[in-house]
Parts: structure tokens; sequence; C-alpha cells
């Protein structure tokens, strides 16, 4: 890996202005246009060094990926990730239609998205914040949720993963305590071998091979999402 | 311990006539009557050797306790428990006025309580029936729980106690499908210590000791205790 200081690190992702987006809130409203189309919008809040975001925007190319980080160091090691995944080899390639990262902070997520333009949410692995001073920056407090809830739209979904048993504790609570919809509850993804199509993450990837616990949930948000959810419940009872 | 044959612990709990119902079906819609008040009434489907059943009477004289168990040698021990947490020191001493000790099988539970007999149900360290096979045989599968709605009366609860992880995940998603509402989850009871009023079970004693994860949740039911509930909540985050 190359070494760079932060202003080399910045050229960096300058340079890369077709997959890097710097002023999220220039795109508030008109992500659609940035795809130039209107396929559904999934977002990884807090994607790290980008392999999940990387890996499903080449799995799932009808779909739109925003990787959403607010170290900058992070993106452009996502960037590298991401020109890998989709197997771009020439240096100066950086089109990925169906993948931006973006270089933001999520504590001002509504500042970037228009109600109801994103359908998805991951919160991968974030930050458990383990004090109990500091529950409000966990990425599901409901300080936070309450925000996601506008921003997705009719199918939206909140997508959770995360080694820490704190963090889904407390997630669960949170979720319930607003009144949302669970679904697909996982204390131990791996215990019985995942899913071929289950994209891993870094941190799944190390904490998995160490023999830890990875948690999962879903929590169905919009309405559509929601009836679809109950349609299939009733059917796999009847 | 004194060991005796099945014959010897039939007679021993059919002579605790005034602590051991033997005849469930015939008390159906008329427990109050049995208690002689309207005292709220919390049951304990496999109670097992009665150490929590026998401690909660104890501890609150104001609620009547049922523990419910198909085994008569666990009726007969509970029976034990049960008269030495309330120090009754003669042996033909049997009347615990909130406590009753009810030889039935689970299955059958709609054929004990009528609809909305009792307040709140326990759970506590539930055979987990591992094998997907064995699923329906689960105390939190929806087959029973649908049971538990309806004997469970407008401030029901069910509190679900079990150190199997298993157990644990399959109870919160089928909860969750049945569109239930979740409270106070916690993934690991022991971590931070617990309340001083928290009753234990035999087996949590035991595993707690060893360092194992108790997992713990309440079901909010009825639709007054879902109001409070809701009432607490909204206060707490004004």
């Amino acid at each position: 890996m190359r070494l760079r200081g932060r202003k080399g690190i910045r050229e960096d992702i300058e340079r890369q202005s077709e997959l890097v987006v710097l002023n999220a809130r220039d795109h508030k409203g008109k992500w659609a246009e940035l795809f130039g189309n209107n396929n559904p919008i999934y977002a990884e809040l807090g994607m790290g060094k980008g392999k999940f975001i990387s890996e499903m925007s080449r799995k799932y190319p009808d779909i739109n990926f925003l990787g959403v980080d607010m170290y900058d160091e992070l993106i452009r090691k996502a960037s590298e990730k991401a020109r890998a995944a989709h197997e771009l080899a020439d240096e100066e390639e950086t089109i990925i239609p169906n993948l931006r990262l973006v270089l933001f902070n999520i504590e001002q997520i509504e500042e970037a998205f228009a109600d109801g333009e994103l359908e998805r949410i991951f919160l991968n692995f974030s930050d458990p914040w383990p004090k109990k001073k500091h529950a409000r920056r966990r990425l599901t407090h409901p300080g936070f949720v309450n925000k996601y809830k506008d921003i997705l739209n009719e199918n939206g979904e909140i997508h959770l993963k995360t080694d820490s048993q704190l963090l889904f504790e407390f997630s669960l609570n949170s979720f319930s305590d607003m009144g949302l919809r669970l679904r697909n509850i996982s204390l131990n993804l791996h215990a019985e071998g995942i899913h071929p199509d289950h994209v891993m993450t870094e941190y799944e990837t190390k904490f998995a091979g160490q023999g830890m616990n990875i948690h999962r949930c879903e929590v169905v948000i919009g309405p559509k999402a929601l009836e679809q959810h109950i349609q299939q419940l009733v059917k796999s009872n009847s």
C-alpha cells in the first residue's frame, strides 16, 4: 500500500470525480440524476474500507449503491477496492455506473438525502460506542433511526450486522421501543453456514474466522415493505 | 433427598392438596375462587424444581402464582422448595395462600385457563428442542404464543429467560413475526450485575455462575400493558 500524507489522499480522491462524491449536499433530492436512472438506491452508512459495498455493487448491477464514510483515507481505500472488484484495469478508469463513494458525516445524513430517496440502509459493524454517555452516537439510536425513517422510501428497510453484542442488544431495544418491525434476527449468523449470496465485510471475514458471533437483523420500515413482509408470513403459515 | 418410587411420589403430592393441583381442568375460569381473591395470577410454564416460583410467591404476597409442570417428581420437589421458602416448619402444614403447583401438560394449556385468566406468563429456561423438526414443541412457537394471547388479560405480558441462544433467537423471531411488542431485550443479563429484586432460577444460578450468557426479554401483550409501556417510553424521551 502506498503511504501518503493527507494532502495526497485528498488529491487522490478529488481526481476520481466519477466515483467519489465530495459535495453530497448538492445531490440531495437528485441522486437518481447522478446515476442517470431510477433504480433503487442502497446506502451503507459507515462503509469502512469498502469491501461490502464494492462486492454488492458488482453483484447487483440494477441497484445503485452509495458507500458513505467521513474519513477521506477510507474513501481512498474503498475506491481502490471498488476498482479492483469491478476489474477496472486502467488507472484512469473510475466509472462504475451503479456505485458512488460519498465523503460525508452521517450525523448530518438528512442534509444529504431527501425524504424517501433511499430504499435500503446497511449498518455494518458500526462503532458500538460502549460507554453509556455516548449512546446517542450509536447509529441505531432513535435519533438516527428517525432520520432513516424519513429518507427511506415505501420499500425502505434497514439491514444491521455487527459483532458487538452490546450494540446489537441496544439496537433491538431501540427498534422495538420505536415500534418498528424486526425480521430475520440472527444471534450467530455463521452458525449454520451462510447463504452463498451473502456478501461479507472486512470485519465479518475477520471476526467470523475467529469464531466470534455475528449478529444480524432487518428492520422493515416502508409501508409497502411491511405489507409484503406480512403477506409472506401469512403465505408461509398457510 | 429421599428417594421414592413413582407411587410414593404420587401419594406425596396427593397428600398436599392445599398446595398441589392435580385437576387443573376443573379450575378453568375459576382460579380466582381457588385463591379466594382477585389478585393478578402469574404462571410459570415449566417451573422445574420450583426455586423461581417459590421465591417469587414469597416476595410478592399480593400476586397469585402458579407453577406448572407435567412431571409429578418435579411437583414434589417444588413443593419441598416452596415449603422451605415460606418457612413452613410443620410437615403437615401445606397452605401457602398465593401459590399453587399445578401438574399439567402445557400442550393443553387452553384447557386449564379461560380467556384473560392470567396476567403474566414466565418461560424460564424452557427446553430449546434444538432440532428443526421439533420447533413446534418450543414454548415460544406461534402455536403456543397464540394460546398465551388468549389466556392473558389486558395487562398480559410474557417474560422469557433462557441460556439457549438458539431458543432466544427463535423466540425473538417468533414474537416479531407475530407483530408483538418486545421490551427490555437482554443478550447477557448478568453482564452489568442484576437488580437486587431479580429472582433467579436453578438453571440461571448454575449457568450464570459458569459465565454463560443469560438472554431475557419481555413481550407486551395486553392492550393496557401496551398503552402503559408506550406512555413510559414517551415520558422517558421527553
